[in-house]
C-alpha cells in the first residue's frame, strides 16, 4: 500500500514542524507587536465564496469536495478547500461587520490548498502568513504593513530583500497614456509582470502575440521597461502626461514612500514600474517581497477596496500583505 | 451573497482564537515535557489510505475531494480530508520508520473533518489534540499516556474528571463466555457501549433487537451492566472462568492501573466494564475521558496493535489517546 502522502502535500516530522513553529511564532509575534489581531477561518467554504473571485485560473485550480448523500451519485461539489486567506476574510468581515471593530487589524496564518501542477518547491497545500487592515483608506496603512512586513524578514535574518512597490491606478493611468484601451489593461498587465522573467525584449513579443501594435507595445514597455532611475516617479512625470488615476497612483506611491523612509521598511522599498500581481482584486499600492536567492517572491499583497463590497454590497477599504511559510523556510 | 461560514464550519474572531490558542499551547507544553514530538500531516490524504479504517459509518462521513482535469467530468474522488490523525499516523510511521526512533512518540493537534450531519455542538471541522507512542507493548505506555492527559486536564483547570478505562481482549474474553458468537461481538459491543446513555434495560431491548437471545442478553449484561464494584476486576473473576483473552485484559489492565495509582492519573481512573469505543482498529486497553457537564466524552484512546501493519505488513504495536479541542473549550 502507498504510504506517501497524497501528490503535491507533506509530512512534517518532528525537525520540520519545530524550524515551521519558530517562523509562525516570530510572525504572529511581530504582528501581534503592531496590533494585529488573529482570525482563523475553516479549511473547508460553499464554493460560491471562493468561485469568480480568483480569475479563471485560480478557478480552476480549487480543489472542490463532492456533495455527500443523495448528492454524491451527481458528481457535482457543494464546498471547496481555502484558497488563500483573503477572500475568507472578505466573507468574515461582512458577516461579522456590526462585531468587528470599524478599523480592523487582522493576522492569520493557516493553510490553503491549489491544485497546481506540483513541480520543484511547488506544493498543493502550504501556509500562508498574512496580515490585513480592514477599513481604512490612508496610505498609513500600506505603511504598516510594510514595516510590519519588514520587521518580520528582519527578525529572520533577511537583511538584503527588497520590497517592491507598484499601483494599479497608475498602470492603469500609463495604459490609457500609452494607447491601450481599457478592455485590454488585463491583458497586457499579465505579459508586463513577466518582465523580470523575460527582458523587455521578450514582453515586446507577447504584447504583440497579445495582439497588441508593436508601437504601442514599444511606448509601453519605453516607460515601463526603462532602465532604473533614482527617481522613478519624477523621471516618469517628465515623460508623459498622467490622467487622473495615474496622478493618484503617484501621489499615493510618494506618500507610502515617505510614511516609510524612517522604518525598517525605508532601506528596503523601491518603485518596480512592471509589478503588476496576477490576483483581479487588487485596487491600488500593489507590493512584493524578492530576495535574491529565490526565483519568485516571499510574498505580496496590496490593497483590495471592492472584494468585501463582492459579499456585502458596501464598500469596506482593505489592504493586506501575504508571506510565504514555505518560502520563507527555503531561504532560510 | 451568504456570508456565514460554510454548514458546520466555524469563523474563529481574536476572542476565539486565543482561547484555543491558550489551551492548545498548555496541550503542546505538557506533551512536550513527557518527550512527545510534535508531527504535522496534510489535510488531504489519498482516498485509499483512509477508506476501510473507520468502518461503515465513518468511511460515509469522509469528505470526498473532486478529480481535477479530464477526471472532474467523471465525478469520482482521489483525495478526502483527514478523518482523524491516527490513520495519517499509521501511514507515516510505515512511509519513515527507518528515519524515525524505533520508539517513536508523538503528539499532533490539527484539524479533522468529518460530514456529520451538524447538531447542537457537533462541527464538520473539529481540532483533536492526539498522544501516541509507536513501538512498545509495554504497559508502561498506557500509564504514561493516561498520565499526560490527567496533567493537561488538571493544568486547564478539569478537577474532577473520570478517565475511565476498559479492554478489548477483556471484553472478547467474557463475549466469548457469556456465550456470544466471535462474529457476533463487533453487534454486542456496538450495544454495550450504550449502557451510560440507555441504561441496562434499554441495552437489553437493543440487544434482543439486534437479534441476541434474551438469556444470552441477561447473562451479559449481569456481568458488564453489574453495579460498581470497588475491585471489579477481581469481582468478575469470581463470576466467570475467563479465556486467554480475557485474563491478559485483567492483567493489563490491573498494571495500568498499579503503574499509574501515585501519578496524577490515579485519582480519576476506573475500570468501566461497559466502555466499548466506536472504532474498529483497537486491540487492548481503551480509555475515555468523562465529566460531569458533558453528555458524550472529552477525549478517549486505546491501544491499536494492528493498523500500522494494515499499511507497512509489519505489526509495529501502539496506542494512543485523542482530546477534543472544542469539547474542553465548551467545558471551560
Amino acid at each position: 500500500m502507498n504510504t506517501g502522502p497524497a501528490r503535491g502535500m507533506r509530512d512534517f516530522l518532528p525537525e520540520d514542524v519545530r524550524r515551521r513553529q519558530y517562523v509562525i511564532g516570530v510572525i504572529a509575534d511581530v504582528y501581534q507587536k503592531y496590533g494585529f489581531e488573529p482570525l482563523e477561518t475553516p479549511a473547508v467554504e460553499n464554493i460560491e465564496t471562493l468561485q469568480g473571485k480568483y480569475g479563471e485560473e485560480g478557478d480552476r485550480l480549487i480543489f472542490k469536495i463532492l456533495k455527500r448523500g443523495e448528492g454524491a451519485e451527481t458528481g457535482q461539489a457543494d464546498m471547496a478547500l481555502r484558497y488563500d486567506l483573503t477572500v475568507p476574510l472578505a466573507r468574515v468581515v461582512a458577516e461579522y461587520r456590526a462585531k468587528l471593530p470599524k478599523f480592523f487589524k487582522r493576522y492569520q496564518v493557516q493553510p490553503v490548498w491549489r491544485a497546481d501542477r506540483p513541480q520543484k518547491g511547488r506544493f498543493r497545500e502550504f501556509y500562508q502568513c498574512d496580515v490585513d487592515a480592514i477599513g481604512s483608506k490612508a496610505p498609513v496603512v500600506e505603511a504598516e504593513l510594510c514595516n510590519a512586513v519588514s520587521d518580520v524578514l528582519l527578525r529572520l535574518g533577511f537583511s538584503d530583500f527588497e520590497l517592491v512597490i507598484n499601483h494599479r491606478r497608475l498602470l492603469t493611468g500609463i495604459l490609457n497614456g500609452t494607447g491601450v484601451a481599457p478592455d485590454q489593461h488585463a491583458e497586457a498587465l499579465v505579459a508586463l509582470d513577466k518582465i523580470d522573467k523575460v527582458g523587455v525584449e521578450g514582453a515586446e513579443k507577447d504584447l504583440i502575440a497579445r495582439g497588441f501594435e508593436q508601437a504601442t507595445a514599444q511606448r509601453l514597455l519605453g516607460i515601463i521597461g526603462a532602465p532604473p532611475h533614482a527617481d522613478w516617479l519624477a523621471w516618469l512625470e517628465q515623460q508623459m502626461p498622467l490622467d487622473d488615476d495615474g496622478r493618484a497612483g503617484v501621489e499615493n506611491l510618494r506618500e507610502i514612500l515617505r510614511l516609510t523612509k524612517q522604518t525598517s521598511a525605508g532601506a528596503h522599498i523601491k518603485v518596480e514600474p512592471s509589478l503588476a500581481r496576477g490576483l483581479g482584486y487588487y485596487t491600488g499600492a500593489i507590493f512584493e517581497i524578492k530576495v535574491k536567492d529565490l526565483a519568485g517572491s516571499l510574498g505580496g499583497g496590496g490593497r483590495y477596496d471592492d472584494l468585501v463590497g463582492m459579499f456585502s454590497g458596501e464598500q469596506v477599504p482593505a489592504a493586506g500583505f501575504s508571506l510565504g511559510l514555505e518560502r520563507i523556510l527555503v531561504v532560510m
